[in-house]
């Protein structure tokens, strides 16, 4: 029987020529992704059992992002351990802070992680860089210190979803309102433990970023990655960043590849999307209800991409965020962030009213920089609206695309982005 | 016997024709600027009181500007506590997260602070506007909420000091280190409860920018305020902002006024200065020791100013931060992180690998974006060096010119910026 990509890219790195889904595998893995958060504590585990070595440093990935510049002096500690650990063994792949931003946004650009390869790292939204044809997931310390320590992890090979996206999207729809209305459709556990692989004229018309997004939110739907195909798409996209196709395996779904399952969906029909409180799947169609927004948020490893500010930029040019609405935008990394600046996008969105930070998890995860309090209500580009998430517990958390959010934080309430023309509004006071 | 500008000042908001050092007096506060750390406890006191009132909302201006965007649950409360106040009392002068920024800055360049005024607010560093030729001073949140009520608090009539600056500051040097010198020399109980006056050919030439970074430190020597009269460079800063001779009072230091002490300084003489831990008296020149640094910080209401920022552009083009220290610049307002965006500024700092953060008080006093770990070693140019002041008790924080910060950020320890040449380094790598 066939394969599909991921059970192809797991069979290369465990010495197997086959598997099947419910394997266990010992899986090599080519990266090692580490921030300051879940790092330390896979470090005090490696250091506790006189363990405390790196498999190749140059195989691992340092890029503080969560709790920088730190916050309060716990944070301040979880990045010195993160920075002196790089120190002492020799890890050069090191994006400190004004360097780095979001690490998986960092590590989608640097050209490191390839069509093919294994990637691993203690944060659940590590999927993301499935969008470049290789197995990336997260997992919790102990199999980070394993990683770290050895260079492999243990897997049970996971089923594939294939999720086919035909049609061409609407004005004013994006690739985060198609993979709201999937995780609405199949719900918040929908994709339990199963690779989410996207195929379809869709996905084939999408620029790299939006398959970020899209593979980025496959753990809201419980998956255990995301994946999209490497096609010409993924080969500019690797060549800009200095990598050419002798350097990456391009694996592809065999046509008797098995599925656990099937969706198909129209992308001509999806609306602007926005996940009500309190979980990623219940999506309702953008502006369905009046609701009244204290705070706006893009942001995030999910939104927070240059296209993400252009959509934000077009809707907030010559507009002003609504009074009483406290708008933040947080570019995902510092080369975003500058060809934002150049560009001119900063400019527009402090003009609006909208405060810009450095590049952060930030409030994504009510870290800092933007906090919820009681009963603030939240429109956000980031990928996750459980209770507290983002501060407080009373807090409300809606999901959007960065284009919602902006349409959102002019009018003052949730609004549908397509009211706003592509042209930018008229100077207002 | 004639009176200083201080006097006069207290004297006209105080009913008397003349007022005398000593003398206790009940003084109307034309302003009262609060920001959200000391001024929910302020309204508490007068809400068990059953005193809720303000005494008039179109002389209060409110600006959050220490905890936002919020980097907690606690601090969005503070936040949430300032706005519902301002909202419920129809406070106009409201400048909201994303349209404000350090609540002294934002004050100074709204032309509602008028030579001639009186203001308070439940922050130190209020002095800072005496620049412009009022009388400005912190007080407690008790006070505080006295004068949100009745428009009034109660002074002991200060004695003055006298600063007399004269002579041409060599290139490189700024009025920061002026300050550091003079606090150095009387330290920094120098000028307990006395008006610091400004005076002197330095002064005459010197622009707002500067004369504000003066009295912004008056505090930090003990002093009550920091004052500078009216000329024409006050005039014309004021006119930029719409404000009128007409609208406000020039009042000068009398002849024959009484001064507790004279100091003379020969600004030709003094050198870039840095004040060592832990105590800003504690001033030495710039580069005397080789001491490395993880962190260099530029903000604050002391140093955050356009000119600030010029000055750290001018040595980071074409350089970069030393690795292993991590920078952050920090406009002090939306409107001066505007400019600079403008300017190209920001662009210089992002390419150089410092943080450009959104305006707030953050790392200056530990609060967040920034905060210090166990022994790191910061070069700052805000205001104060105390013990933990800027996160960990361990810490060590110098305080510099925004200049000297960015020279040292570059060469990796405290460095003088005179060994940096006006028109910007080598493009680096």
């Amino acid at each position: 029987m066939g394969m599909t990509i991921a059970e192809k890219i797991l069979a290369a790195h465990s010495g197997h020529d086959h598997v099947v889904p419910g394997q266990l595998i010992e899986c090599a893995t080519d990266w090692v992704l580490c921030h300051e958060i879940t790092t330390p504590a896979a470090l005090r585990m490696l250091e506790e059992r006189g363990m405390d070595r790196v498999f190749d440093p140059e195989k691992i990935v340092a890029v503080p992002d969560h709790s920088v510049p730190a916050m309060n002096i716990k944070a301040a500690k979880m990045y010195q351990k993160l920075k002196s650990w790089v120190q002492e063994k020799g890890i050069r792949h090191f994006y400190d802070v004004g360097r780095g931003g979001i690490a998986h946004v960092v590590l989608e650009n640097t050209g490191l992680i390839k069509p093919g390869q294994t990637l691993v790292s203690g944060d659940s939204h590590t999927c993301n860089a499935g969008a470049l044809g290789c197995f990336a997931t997260g997992v919790g310390s102990t199999d980070l210190a394993g990683a770290i320590y050895a260079g492999k992890v243990w897997f049970k090979v996971p089923e594939t979803m294939l999720i086919r996206v035909t049609g061409e999207m609407q004005p004013g729809v994006t690739p985060k309102d198609l993979v709201l209305e999937v995780i609405k459709r199949i719900g918040a556990d929908g994709a339990n433990y199963l690779v989410m692989e996207w195929v379809g004229d869709t996905i084939d018309r999408m620029d790299m970023e939006g398959r970020f997004t899209l593979t980025n939110m496959a753990i809201e739907a419980g998956g255990k990655t995301g994946i999209v195909a490497v096609d010409n798409t993924t080969r500019a996209y690797l060549a800009e960043r200095g990598v050419t196709p002798d350097q990456y395996t391009e694996y592809t779904s065999d046509p008797d590849a098995s599925y656990k399952v099937v969706i198909d969906l129209d992308a001509s029909k999806v609306e602007p999307t926005v996940a009500y409180p309190h979980i990623p799947s219940n999506g309702r169609v953008a502006g369905s209800d009046r609701i009244a927004v204290t705070h706006a948020y893009v942001g995030s490893c999910t939104n927070g991409r240059i296209g993400d500010l252009r959509d934000v930029a077009r809707i907030l040019k010559g507009r002003r965020v609504a009074d009483g609405v406290q708008m933040i935008v947080v570019p995902a990394t510092q080369a975003i962030w500058k060809q934002a600046a150049q560009e001119g996008l900063l400019e527009i969105f402090v003009d609006a009213g909208a405060s810009v930070s450095y590049p952060s998890c930030g409030a994504c995860l009510g870290m800092h920089s933007g906090v919820l309090g009681p009963d603030d209500v939240c429109i956000s580009s980031s990928n996750r609206n459980f209770v507290g998430r983002m501060g407080d517990p009373t807090a409300q958390i809606y999901l959007a695309s960065p284009a919602t959010v902006a349409a959102s934080a002019v009018a003052g309430y949730i609004s549908d982005p397509r009211e706003y023309n592509a042209e930018g509004g008229e100077a207002a006071d």
